[in-house]
């Protein structure tokens, strides 16, 4: 659905910040080269597509204190509803973007790793227990910790984005 | 099932206390009226449909205090099985059960939720991840925190009685 | 598939270690009696037939301090890749497998109960509430917490099984 | 001193309810005879010849459940000050005071199991690492756990009763 | 101890950054007054008096959110090794600054808590357990949290500054 | 006091297990080197001159596995009553011990951090508040976690020992 459609219906336009986390695109950035950021974009798009607006965008490593630093950065803007971040969720000990988020949660969204997992067994069958994906509120905004394959982040802004006119409305 | 057939069968006759937590309507019935509870009706109706015994409700506004109290009050009484709390389990700052009641569980039931989203998905779709819903042992009863919604009582419940013979059994 | 396929198709071969929780059991041994095991000869038998190494089995009651002795003596070992507890993950004070091996996870895979009880609703409908599952990284090793009863271990393995070679990658 | 020359002097008479946590003398008093509760008496005696009131006392055995809603109980009721509890913070399991009531408080005064070392190391030296004493904020009243022995309790409303003024006004 | 004389003898200059929490200071600042920050003041007097320097001051209402953005803006400062807060201690709800740096902490300093109270009932007695203080390691800055009173500050610097060569050697 | 003099007084003879935590010191033994270890050598001194028996001693890197490990298999032996860990509680990303053993705690002796810093105070000073100290209950066994350094243990162990007697018929 487009922007003034949304508008027009009277429904509430919602404004995204994405945050791609990845030490190796990060890298290619670092030393003048584009990298490659197919889940962050495919984010973006499907915000943009349902008639939401995405305010920002930002590329950071898989770094404890960097993560943290951008929340709390985002929960402070007043222009921003709805933060996702991808990638960093996994089982390995670089991945620590669930583990910097979480002691930040006012709220715990505990049923989105639930719902998110559901739908993931449809794509990815068993393999979805590999995966670790979360929300939560943060100084009233919905905050989305998702893993960093275009598959998840595809399955995770579905259900984020049917729900997200409800989402703004209970968070605040 | 009736009360007596349950009897009959030799099943075991639960006893279910249960407890509305919603501020609007504990002003309402301070204030001389009599509010509508229709989620706390819905719980008693489907538990003595199922032949079990209610020995008991309340309605108590959404404050942490009040909440532990009631919760510490019925793990304490004999003639309890089952304690239902229905409403203050979603994510705004107000919304305080699952906070009060965690702390105070021997055992948490962690796959309640899961199992009671898997349920809502059915009904609900992908809004089943902003509830929040979870179970748990306290003094030898088994307590269960439900969404203030109709229809999340009626998901909740139905789960319950499905295995409640077995539940006491386990819990004790 | 045959262990020998494995190789033949160059997947890896994982090295399961299998322990089951069960104070009766283990009493029952200790008596000199030889207690059946029907949860942990199922686990072998389908991580075997899957084509895998089961290089140790052990039986041990509901300790506390067993458990996490043997859990840590499997991590330090260099020919242990998966282990799979059964048993004492349910809501009794007597079980306390999961409290036992939960604080030494370095991660743990949120995921698995949820995928685990997704699979039981389909077995045994909404009483997979009942059952306590998880899993998680102990010094590199994928180990996972399953309930005692055969049904549980039957799907518990099925889903560790069809995504080992993936979890070796992940956890190293 | 005196009650009266406190409300002269224009300082607050604060309202202490004390509990003993005793196993043995809850069994005592159940059996018909009068225990004696060193103890409680002192803490009591203490508190009034400072000028306090003392609203109320009460004896209950070591259980996690009843200490709980004893706390809760006095948290709500609005002629209540300071909570003493004295008894079950040692390190047996059965001493379960504190595991009690930790997690009920809003905020832990840190400090106080320090200070009431530092002094406990005047009185008994070294033989201070052995006993735990803390305090917290529950419902806007000052709760306190002390020790059982009778020294510990000397050492402990010492503390607070030089404080108590103070410590009216911060918790509020 | 002046700054050159620290260069002279080869001792560590350490770099600290202030930061007072007070919603009333804030708020005169906001309305164009100039608040007194008597404490604050004090802490950047004795820091350079010690032959320090002192890189930055803030001054911050009591807000679990921007607290937390200020220290981690902080840990991510090159040219930053010691930040002090001061403020926001105590046990009123209002008093978050501990709540909002302790999740942050990949080490607690335990016993700062412990030696700060160990001097401060040399100074107001058993008035002591009413304060909390403590300190931390993030992202390598050693950080502390001190009550927001002159002689609070007075005594938590003097500590800092006895050990902050030791300390910045063993925090990095 | 020596060992028959324990006895002959019909006190109680305690059997300490020490273990040094030092990966420098574990690689020259590695190495076939010969490690000097004078915090190990002094606690296990003192524990003799004090009338007790030593019944074993390790030496082991800063590896928390390892550490946990070791701590499990001493709470088994039958023949051990007090763990002494000296090395590891510093502040540095390398020091794991505190982190490594405190999960196992059933209880922790929270007071014993507290008293061992007013010990440190008088030999040290302010510095106190760098080192972390603490002693806990694991399997009816007393453990204690101190700093590596000759100064520390000696302050630790003369407070073990002083309360050796009545903190083994506390724990059990």
């Amino acid at each position: 659905m487009a922007h003034e459609e949304h508008r027009a219906r009277g429904q509430r336009v919602a404004r995204f910040y994405i945050v791609t986390v990845s030490t190796s695109r990060y890298r290619e950035k670092a030393e003048g080269r584009t990298p490659v950021d197919e889940s962050g974009d495919l984010a973006e798009r499907m915000a943009r597509e349902a008639g939401h607006q995405v305010v920002g965008r930002d590329l950071i490593p898989d770094d404890l204190h960097l993560i943290r630093s951008k929340i709390l950065e985002l929960a402070a803007r007043e222009d921003v509803d709805v933060v996702v971040f991808t990638g960093g969720t996994g089982l390995t000990k670089t991945d620590v973007t669930i583990e910097a988020v979480r002691p930040l949660f006012e709220k715990e969204m505990e049923g989105f790793g639930d719902v998110f997992r559901y739908y993931s067994i449809q794509e990815v069958g068993t393999a979805a227990f590999l995966t670790r994906a979360t929300g939560g509120v943060v100084g009233g905004k919905a905050v989305f910790l998702l893993p960093g394959s275009p598959n998840a982040v595809k399955v995770g802004m579905r259900i984020i984005l049917d729900e997200v006119s409800h989402l703004l409305y209970l968070v605040k």
